[in-house]
């Protein structure tokens, strides 16, 4: 293993030249002028992959095509799969850059360019750790392949159809992505958790226009004043949701979980500042950390009814309307949410009103066990690269593509983000952190190391 | 009086050529274009004035003029003012109208044309009443002062510094109004009461900007649901409204208006109908048409928050806002009661949020006695014109003139609108009915006497 990590240190200068040419190509998924741009990336990657000793072909798709690099599949050796995308988000508004977005420049501890840290850099870490197994000759304790897509910022529309059409070629023991991030380069991190989501929109319609307040007000029910009483009624004051059965599949979280998560860094003076709020908020009992990660949540997410213009109109207005999406934990069910949140409103809803729901978007929670030699061996990995007690962690948001990792190939992702709070993806001068460049690759070669030694 | 009468039945088909003459201009206050007309019409209006016998001058403002038009004054007889209004609403949407809006058509029993129920057409009566006594030699019981303007549909601007600099000259013991309605050819009635209103817009701030509903949500409180909770909490399921102190200046119904009400024709089935909704709704205890007349009222009229698109977006707003009025009844005060609002709102809001508060427009409500001498003696003329028990009537919305009269020259003011509720008035296919034409005429003149009879 020595010999892997001398690879590494002894050349690391050059992968970030490698990586400098990478992040050259504007692949932009979301805008089609970026094609060829797109084509000519996944090209490169492809032969960077050959370059490194990797079985590699380009896969394509009825979108950008889908890139395949594995070690030759021992019998009996664990199989793991890397997940990554090629393709970033679009650089505007580009006068907000202080480098071109596709120069990648290196500025100190950092190099910034479009696709840095979202997501080639995080990739590319796996890949030079895989690289320094191949070229030393030391023994991969498990086999590799890396699944690289050029639609992920778009929604990854064909990548549940990939895995599907692949799944015999693909099955594996896990999944390994970085795409997420990390509190600080002293906290390095394994997020096991994702919260869910499900979106709901509400209707409700009284007379059959906008009346005259004056006219009629007093006989007549207010549809924006029956939609703020029921939504009102959804959640405490602080937070609690009130619907009935809403916690019911909500799996608790561990003293162990707990303990490990009010290890994270948290200053609610600087949270609150970096927010804009008077005050925080949020369930009783729960810690901020755990409010926004790990519990379930109510959220409007707009609020329209009547005048809204200058000044004001006296009128009852005939519609009011209201976006809601809840965040969801594991065990719960977005569909039974949905259900349980459409027969609540429907009973709290007045006899003066007419009601119309429509169920929108939905995705799973994600939930691996913490605890599982999988988690364990990943936060060894972490401990051993970073030098520091690594933590773990929950994120608050979704990565849909985990959930269908898990239907499709059912196995657990490993989810080993390398960014740092202020590495700006999706915005101006996104960035990398060159200490997370190369302890990342210092992970990414003990977690084959480790994972190679588990019990299957 | 028989001359009188005769005179005004006689005379009916040359009055509404008359009127006819006077609907031809289109004398629309709001569009610049119209300046011209609205000059031509005042001078018809003033040529007209004099011919009856009236003591006429167009007095300038700095707006349009306002004509004033008196029969002669005598010493220790009652005056009273009409006031009427020489401009229209503008005729638009002309392709809805089925007459040319200032052709003044009859059609059975209906005069269509732009300003003929308002306001032409009912303040003529009044002028033809009284040229009915001065062209018959019958002894006026009262001087009569008519004071028409012609701002009256872009909000009256120069009236308040009119009747203030004339407020001498115009000293008197009741202004008449025919400007509202009644609502229909068997239910004449007197309206004494209107409803005032308070606007106010209140408007949350939570985190500095949107904030991503994974991220952060659970841990930070949502505007929209704050503004929810709020605004729900001001008013109970039924339309009671539980802001501390908000009834205590209301003035009781008294049993006798309560049975006046209760006389009005009333179908709770056409009413439903008419407003396309579901069910009606309000305060306990009431009749609809008190819970819409007679009792103060609490409406968003609008609400704006966060996303409103099509589709979801996960978000957090930054903010939310709703516009509120406030229907008052006798004795309420706009301005106390947008202090109890502001008060209240600020109680409840929770202090995850900053609030603003904007104070609105806002009007005080009408009563006069409806038991008091001049509504008696109104009711008796109503009666005598129309043949049918008359009827006490209060009206949701508000008549701010009628405030500034009160105000200003400290009398009362009988409301005696001759409109239909099919009239149309700022509607395509305006009209006034000639029964209502002609009763009203007899209306009119049997009022001088009446008032004329009353101890002063």
């Amino acid at each position: 293993m020595q010999a892997v990590f001398d690879y590494l240190r002894n050349n690391d200068t050059a992968f970030l030249e490698q990586l400098r040419d990478y992040l050259r190509f504007p692949s932009v998924s979301a805008q089609p002028q970026h094609k060829a741009d797109m084509r000519a990336c996944a090209d490169w990657a492809v032969s960077h992959c050959r370059l490194i000793g990797l079985q590699t072909r380009l896969c394509p798709t009825p979108g950008n095509p889908v890139i395949l690099a594995g070690t030759p599949r021992r019998q009996g050796r664990p199989h793991y799969l890397v997940y990554g995308h090629y393709d970033v988000q679009p650089p505007d508004p580009l006068d907000l850059w202080k480098t071109p977005p596709f120069e990648a420049r290196i500025e100190g501890d950092n190099l910034i360019a479009r696709g840095s840290c979202d997501n080639k850099g995080q990739h590319f870490v796996h890949l030079k750790a895989v690289e320094a197994y191949l070229k030393t000759g030391t023994e991969l304790p498990v086999d590799i392949t890396f699944l690289i897509e050029g639609e992920e910022e778009v929604g990854s529309d064909h990548l549940v159809d990939f895995l599907k059409e692949h799944r015999q070629e693909l099955a594996c023991d896990g999944i390994v992505i970085s795409d997420n991030g990390i509190p600080s380069l002293k906290h390095p991190a394994l997020t096991y958790s994702l919260r869910g989501v499900a979106a709901m929109e509400v209707k409700l319609t009284g007379p059959s226009r906008d009346l005259h307040s004056g006219l009629f007000g007093g006989s007549v029910d207010n549809p924006a004043m029956a939609l703020c009483q029921m939504l009102g009624s959804l959640r405490d004051r602080r937070g609690r949701i009130t619907i009935p059965g809403f916690y019911d599949d909500v799996v608790k979280l561990s003293a162990y979980e707990r303990r490990q998560l009010a290890k994270l860094p948290f200053s609610e003076g600087q949270y609150r500042k970096l927010l804009g709020v008077k005050a925080l908020f949020g369930e009783q009992s729960y810690t901020a950390i755990e409010q926004r990660s790990a519990r379930p949540t109510c959220e409007i997410n707009g609020l329209t009814s009547g005048y809204q213009g200058a000044g004001s109109k006296t009128i009852i207005p005939s519609w009011a309307s209201a976006k809601l999406t809840f965040r969801l934990v594991p065990d719960m069910k977005p569909k039974k949410i949905q259900q349980l949140v459409a027969r609540h409103l429907k009973e709290v809803c007045p006899p003066t009103m007419r009601i119309e729901l429509e169920v929108g978007h939905s995705g799973e929670p994600y939930l691996m066990s913490p605890t599982g030699p999988q988690a364990q061996a990943a936060l060894r990995a972490l401990k051993g690269a970073f030098g520091q007690e690594s933590l773990l962690l929950r994120e608050g948001g979704s990565i849909p593509i985990v959930n269908d990792f898990r239907k499709i190939l059912g196995v657990d992702t490993l989810l080993l983000g390398l960014s740092l709070p202020d590495d700006n993806p999706h915005s101006p001068n996104e960035k990398f952190s060159l200490t997370c460049f190369r302890r990342g690759m210092a992970m990414s070669a003990k977690l084959w190391e480790e994972l190679g030694a588990l019990d299957r």
